[in-house]
């Protein structure tokens, strides 16, 4: 097993510069997200997986991934590990891996995992397919800081299932009144908002212009992909979003604010919604 | 846009027994876990993917899925959304959506989706594939209740990223003496624990048969089939486990600890391994 010790150590987090608002008083600071990027992970140079990581140690991402496919269980199973270089069109989100002889079933391989056939691995081509299917958000409305605030009260209160098990995530849709219009949770934050989405659809109330959209946890790329291809401008997050979530609201057009808690929140793009 | 109305409401959680450990007193009692079971979303009767979700609201899930996917944007674009019924085989975990004249890109909306060829839709048929590729755990060890209990603070420790951005999941793998072997920080809580288990392979220590796991997040199906993978006879994760990671455990011979926290913590499966 041999290691590509020309790989440079990506970082796994970037500053962002934000606007704060903590007690009533905004301020324009500098604060750092995880950074979150595609990797395609590749077996004897066949592409088996992409996933959304966080740089670093990516050739233990690989590894790793083999051991949970049962693929490898020792050393002796990998000849070599190598991540493709950094260049102008690749970024060197790539890991080849080369087996010691184990025998792969190829059909199980890429039975669970995601299809990378002409994914966009760089993080640029795959935001500019996005952009491509998805107009930018234009909406010209605001709303007051406190609006924001009050949103979370009126979320935990919809969670039913969170509060008996603990295990959930929800997303939720208000209008600009302040007024829950809907809210759903799953143990999978992104079924939580496709259930959203689905029910404006059946509900004949797409595109969502005039909506804000709260999320229990996280915010990823994918999350605001599919805020994107709703329409709704403005994304509060109860938690941190990642720095392709910063990236793709600066190019979106859409306001994403974080860590929404008591009378605190961070705005990470186009703070103009917010008073 | 017609549904099927004889479509029973599944059960988004379901009751479990626990043993709950709280200020130093053990009591055996029942708890709540959030459902987590797979679920088939057809298009014109073709797979386009197969995602791990609590039941309930499933036609929404399906329809918002193609509304993320840039498929349908307006009501008249679905024809009839509707989940196969309940048999001894399925479990009624498919929904077939029937367009109204959409245009589908395939090789598009199959991508970025899992590949659900051949892929077990009920939990059992899940479960059992991965039962015949990896064995159970027999270890007979036992550790106190205590040292569960101590291992978040550590791992907490460990977590530089995450103590600057708020947004990363972590785990961490102990030995049976409670030193912290290797801990790895991602986006992804499923990277997370990929690029421990490569580690673990690269330094020849798999399997793990006398080590802890301890994770910052919720538990799922899919982070128990990756311990599995390594052996690993001990999980404790400081938030809640899903409906399917329990049955997991249960079968799997793995003792699973949730909500660790302060003096508080409950045992899900195989509570023998802690005194």
């Amino acid at each position: 097993m041999s290691f590509d010790a020309a790989t440079p150590e990506r970082q796994p987090s970037r500053p962002v510069q934000i606007r704060r608002l903590s007690a009533g008083t905004w301020e324009t600071r500098q604060d750092v997200v995880a950074c979150e990027e595609p990797l395609e992970i590749r077996v004897e140079g066949r592409s088996v997986a992409v996933v959304m990581r966080t740089p670093g140690h990516d050739e233990e991402l690989a590894a790793g991934f083999l051991v949970s496919e049962g693929v490898v269980k020792h050393p002796r199973d990998l000849l070599e590990v190598s991540q493709c270089p950094v260049t102008a069109d690749s970024k060197g989100n790539i890991v080849d891996v080369l087996l010691g002889g184990a025998v792969v079933n190829w059909d199980s391989l890429t039975r669970h995992v995601f299809s990378a056939s002409s994914c966009g691995l760089c993080g640029k081509t795959s935001l500019d397919s996005v952009f491509q299917q998805f107009p930018n958000v234009t909406a010209d409305w605001q709303v007051d800081a406190a609006f924001i605030a009050g949103l979370p009260k009126q979320l935990h209160s919809a969670q039913v299932t969170f509060q008996s098990t603990g295990g959930l995530h929800a997303c939720a849709v208000f209008d600009l009144e302040g007024n829950l219009i809907i809210s759903r949770e799953d143990v999978g934050r992104h079924n939580a908002l496709d259930k959203v989405l689905g029910w404006a659809l059946m509900n004949n109330k797409l595109p969502l212009y005039h909506h804000v959209l709260l999320l229990s946890g996280r915010v990823s790329f994918e999350m605001m992909q599919k805020a994107l291809a709703a329409g709704i401008p403005l994304i509060a997050a109860i938690s941190a979003p990642s720095s392709l979530a910063v990236e793709f609201a600066d190019r979106s057009g859409q306001t994403l604010a974080g860590f929404v808690r008591g009378d605190t929140l961070n705005l990470y793009s186009h703070p103009h919604r917010v008073r």
